[in-house]
């Protein structure tokens, strides 16, 4: 693969969104998303690809096989969280299209065509759930469901489709691809900490959000005394500080965050009426993930009792650990190896499209190093060497998978 | 006093920010603090009162004495915290106009004048400090840094007092008081606990306000080891937990209270890059606040050190406890007993106009029950015949104080 091209992509695609310290901000569905769609829509076009978009937006463009077979697949995601970096999930679709071009500029035609993908909402920092083109693709919502997803403002996915112009009419799934490999950076420090350029991704933990609301009495801070106070923020710096001790506790690669927190009225001089925040846990392992989010809920309805709160637990988001593809795991090491490019095998902790796609088809996912594992902030960094190394490898294993007759 | 008359005028003004919820939102020098003052000052005029507005917006209504002598003074503040009720600073302004309106009703003429003042930003919620405009009544601050104040938009006290009409020009201070009283609600559940309907207010509790920024390290929530982490939401958590263990600790009347807290970016999935968070303490006693203060910051200190976190400590309000003036006290609980309402003493634990005041004159306050000992919330609500009984003994202070040639 040309890696300077895909470098300066990434540079052109992070025009999009880009905010005054580096970051990108391209939340799904947004002026940004769409402009960054464009752009990538416009490369596609340039190499002459055919291009769907679906009822969800996501854009496919398949570069045609020797044959009319079901494709090897590849892609990712365009949208971000609010201040992100410039590698999630633009890398996955970036690398899929310089692919493909290297492809077509050697005059290389494989016997299987392969797709390009960029799904929808992957992120789901604007709409919930999280990966929700790809969850869409893979028949796991449907169609009407998802256009009807809502954000904060209340405005609905269908609605921003249309406003953006990326409500397709292709059909779902557009492709029905026999597998799918997706490029991603680590967004952790575990291969930078091992000193390997490739990883070859086992599965993705489980995910379970959970949102929680505590009903206090808001009250005057300077003249309501200590002992009869109902004070939620008291009630949320303990389940803080429950949620870390929980998963130093649990240990392995078992993770808790708090990430959102809201008190109001917010004031100063207020002891606050509510408290609203979110759980993120994580664990490659269900009965673990399970255990936790028992231990979780039971701390809290303990502390709102003894805190004279009411609480109200949400779980928004759960989704099951994904075991990837034993074979294709292989292949990626395998291709990472004739490339000579140390690899190590790892779980991924984040959530990504190609958890969806593994319902579907045989699936695997090629991480390369995020810098200091840093990720979600405009720090994030890829050495443009291991940014060409992934795409490399991406390129190997899709060539392999794409001369295959039969899996 | 006409009860019904005071009540009526605390439904109208109430109009003012009405909320839904029965609520009232009349942040200081909005449309809805503008919209209540046309309304104050028309009461006023009707009365055809000696009208002035000095520089920084106070409003002080005079009716003339027998004799040219320094007035007594009363008043407080039409501004209210972002969801607060109709009883907080509106009840010590009509009050003193209530009580206006009966001497001039029943053609009784003290030998000196009465002023009724209307202070501007009491609350300190839309800008910093709180009790501005008695402060700069007071000499405390300069008028021109007081008018340079700015909300969390930017925009000035200077420009908005302009744009709503009520940058007056009156000298500071408009008036030179030989005394000052305020009748107030409790916003605390003494009076009620102990049946007492009037409260002879002794002093105002010192308070301390610190704004805490810790700084970590923003990351993906799925991918960051938990040993790896900088995360200020548990270092804010922490701080939360503490503030409360320290206020039990210390005991007696001191409060403690995180009001404020706000996690950047504030994302389901990403650990937070900072915390702000805010702390108020109160107490009566100015080496106890000292010491708890002390604590604080050393507690802050260790636990930024201790979580990997930057830490920046700013105490943006510091006001000593305040001593009212024995006599005036007295004078309170007597014309409590001769109208035959149960009085009790008690510390504010609010801060309040007259501790300004009480720099230039002899000061005291009156408080009236609290329902629930509930303010700074719609469900704030005071009964009208504790109303009526607040403003009865107001009235009798008044006239024992502005019939006395000398203190």
């Amino acid at each position: 693969v040309d890696g300077r091209r895909l470098s300066e992509r990434l540079a052109a695609l992070a025009r999009a969104g880009a905010r005054p310290g580096g970051g990108v901000c391209r939340l799904a569905l947004t002026d940004a998303d769409r402009e960054g769609r464009d752009r990538v829509v416009a490369w596609m076009r340039e190499l002459d690809l055919r291009m769907t978009v679906d009822g969800i937006g996501n854009v496919v463009a398949v570069l045609p096989g020797r044959e009319d077979l079901p494709p090897v697949m590849t892609g990712s995601h365009l949208d971000t969280v609010a201040d992100g970096g410039r590698y999630d999930g633009s890398l996955g679709v970036l690398a899929g299209l310089e692919v493909v071009e290297t492809l077509v500029r050697a005059g290389v035609r494989p016997l299987r065509p392969i797709a390009v993908a960029s799904f929808t909402n992957e992120e789901g920092v604007r709409f919930t759930p999280d990966m929700l083109g790809s969850l869409v693709f893979c028949g796991g919502m449907d169609l009407e469901q998802a256009l009807e997803q809502r954000d904060a403002a209340g405005t609905t996915v269908g609605d921003e489709l249309e406003r953006i112009g990326y409500r397709g009419s292709a059909p779902i799934p557009s492709v029905r691809p026999c597998a799918f490999v997706e490029l991603h950076v680590e967004q952790g420090p575990v291969l930078e900490q091992r000193g390997a350029t490739i990883g070859a991704v086992t599965g993705v933990a489980g995910i379970s959000w959970t949102e929680i609301e505590l009903v206090g009495q808001a009250n005057h801070a300077g003249t309501t005394p200590m002992c009869g106070r109902r004070d939620p923020a008291c009630g949320a710096a303990g389940i803080v500080t429950f949620v870390r001790r929980l998963a130093l506790e649990i240990g392995g690669s078992h993770l808790g965050t708090v990430g959102r927190l809201v008190l109001r009225p917010n004031l100063v001089n207020v002891v606050p009426g509510s408290a609203e925040l979110t759980v993120d846990l994580r664990n490659g392992d269900e009965a673990a993930l399970g255990e936790a989010e028992r231990r979780l809920e039971a701390h809290v309805e303990e502390l709102a009792r003894t805190d004279g709160l009411r609480c109200d637990m949400r779980r928004v988001v759960r989704l099951q650990p994904v075991a990837f593809d034993e074979e294709m795991v292989d292949l990626v090491e395998q291709s990472a190896e004739s490339l000579a490019h140390s690899a190590a095998r790892l779980t991924s902790g984040a959530g990504h499209d190609a958890q969806m796609m593994a319902r579907v088809c045989p699936t695997t996912m090629i991480f390369v190093p995020s810098r200091g594992g840093v990720s979600h902030s405009p720090e994030e960094h890829t050495a443009p060497e291991h940014l060409q190394a992934g795409a490399n490898v991406l390129l190997r294993t899709i060539l392999a998978l794409a001369e295959r007759r039969h899996r």
